[in-house]
């Protein structure tokens, strides 16, 4: 266990690291209801797809815990499904998670008396973040490999441990490369206009003793053509069946510079984050969000009063710019997925 | 002129618009001296190439105006010229701007009485800043020609009155274009880490009544491949023989962008930044500042404690990246110097 978990869950007390007071404060908040817990996701207390997801299966056991026969069991169930339904509605993992803690329900409804139900649903929970903590370690392993002989690596947003609960996915190559002394620097992209990079990825790297410097987004172009970054690695939201890749704003320039370059471009994540209903991201809209989250910085306005922003949280990376989509189940150098 | 000048001569009085503290307060500052001149430039009061070169050939002014006799005349305008020099030593146009002051100084010194050398020195300071304020006029004109029919315009940095004293380089061009209702919208990238786009061009634009959104840094790519951007226009630093240009960090990946989504990318800037004794931009090294300027905003920390960034405050833009160059004489779409 890394000395950070974003989230701790002891006796049946679950504790969750606020995010957005990191890097300043390392504080837990205890979720003792269902409704904390909805609360923490939509407020970003946690984020991270695959932390969502394993935040909501444990909102719904304390959403079903104190049920008092099975009728009450059902109706808890169903309420608490809905309510982590609205919280972050765009995140795929959140309902894997949550059709996973009710298929199981229903599995063993009629199987089990209602406080083993109520057990198998808190053991499910932890299997969904065991599972993770799997697949992490498989996709860490799977990227050193492949990366041998990188040691500078360039990284944006966070996929470390306070996005998935495990090592992490690109970070958690990063991660596995120290391990294996593979790493001499590690470029965090800052990350604008959140700073998960320069807040939450610095945070874990320092945590980890793995030498980093912050750069800001705009430096990767000179980085680059300094020729001091050998290899590019990043998360993804969503994949598409021909290999093209949704992720953090700044991903698509980062790929392209890469490529001019000749450079790595690395793209790390679960198999359940390929999408194959989607052919291509031509197919896919961008999320637009609030101007605030741009214009200002903690207490601080970064442009004038009445000022707007134009704020796409996410991107889209052509296929051909990647030169490797790394899962738990390996290596893909040709994506037909 | 514009109702936020950087600079107000009236009478003997010198005002400069304390830039720091845009947008959020509109304040000037007297320089009563040639130290309090010196201080605005060291302390980035005033910033802008341009700007910088004009704001020191009135220090000089003040440096000399209270000259006794031509002894110590000559004795002050040493002085006022080595303080000056020091406060940004890599700003050409600093240089550019004593230069002149003293070669005017000099030429006269025995021909004009004491009190007339004096004035003679004012009235250079004023002729520096009517060359620019011509010079800038004329970029707009000839870049807004060149743009014709371009409605949707990127820039980055600060270009403007607030870096030349006149109408701006780059967003001199967007200003005139506005003039003609050639302009549908901005897009101003924020310019990390000093935010020069998001405080200071942001603030231009509002005041001119020039519709314009806020990006980061990091969102050109997303812009350009939804197809709403028509031009990217950007200043520079240095102009190299061969047309490569030194530019604020950022500049290279909005070039490699643009060309990959065949978007114009016009470099607009006075004659006086081509350095014809530099072949290449492979020649030139760029300075890295401080962690500091790139790990704070405003009161707030973005990275943990200890943390250092790698933080390059220029990049290097190809000529094959660049299709005009603008500057005072006319458009260059072929560039040798």
């Amino acid at each position: 266990m890394a000395g950070y978990d974003p989230l701790i869950v002891k006796d049946d007390r679950v504790l969750l690291l606020d995010q957005r007071r990191l890097p300043a404060t390392v504080e837990y908040m205890e979720a003792k209801s269902l409704q904390d817990i909805c609360f923490a996701i939509k407020e970003m207390v946690v984020r991270g797809a695959p932390l969502i997801g394993i935040v909501a299966a444990f909102g719904v056991y304390l959403g079903i815990r104190d049920s008092y026969d099975k009728v009450d069991f059902k109706n808890r169930l169903k309420n608490s499904k809905e309510a982590l339904s609205k919280t972050r509605p765009t995140a795929v993992n959140l309902f894997f998670a949550l059709d996973r803690m009710e298929s199981v329900a229903k599995e063993k409804l009629d199987i089990l008396p209602l406080q083993k139900l109520i057990n198998k649903m808190r053991a499910t929970a932890f299997a969904l973040w065991d599972e993770q903590k799997k697949q992490d370690k498989l996709i860490g392993s799977f990227g050193a490999d492949y990366l041998k002989g990188k040691k500078r690596i360039l990284t944006h947003c966070n996929t470390g441990t306070l996005a998935t609960g495990g090592i992490g996915t690109a970070l958690g190559i990063i991660k596995t490369m120290h391990e294996r002394g593979q790493i001499e620097l590690v470029y965090v992209d800052e990350t604008r206009p959140y700073l998960q990079g320069s807040r939450l990825t610095a945070f874990e790297l320092q945590q980890e003793g793995i030498g980093y410097r912050v750069v800001t987004d705009n430096s990767c172009g000179m980085l680059m053509r300094k020729g001091i970054v050998d290899a590019v690695i990043v998360g993804a939201d969503r994949i598409a069946k021909n290999g093209d890749v949704a992720n953090k704003i700044g991903t698509y320039c980062l790929a392209v510079m890469a490529k001019k370059h000749g450079i790595p471009f690395v793209v790390a994540a679960p198999e359940s984050t390929i999408d194959r209903s989607i052919a291509s991201m031509r197919e896919i809209s961008i999320e637009e969000r609030s101007s605030d989250e741009v214009l200002r910085i903690g207490d601080v306005d970064i442009a004038p009063p009445g000022s707007k922003a134009l704020h796409y949280a996410f991107d889209l990376t052509d296929a051909d710019l990647i030169s490797a989509i790394i899962t738990e189940n390996g290596v893909y150098e040709e994506f037909d997925f």
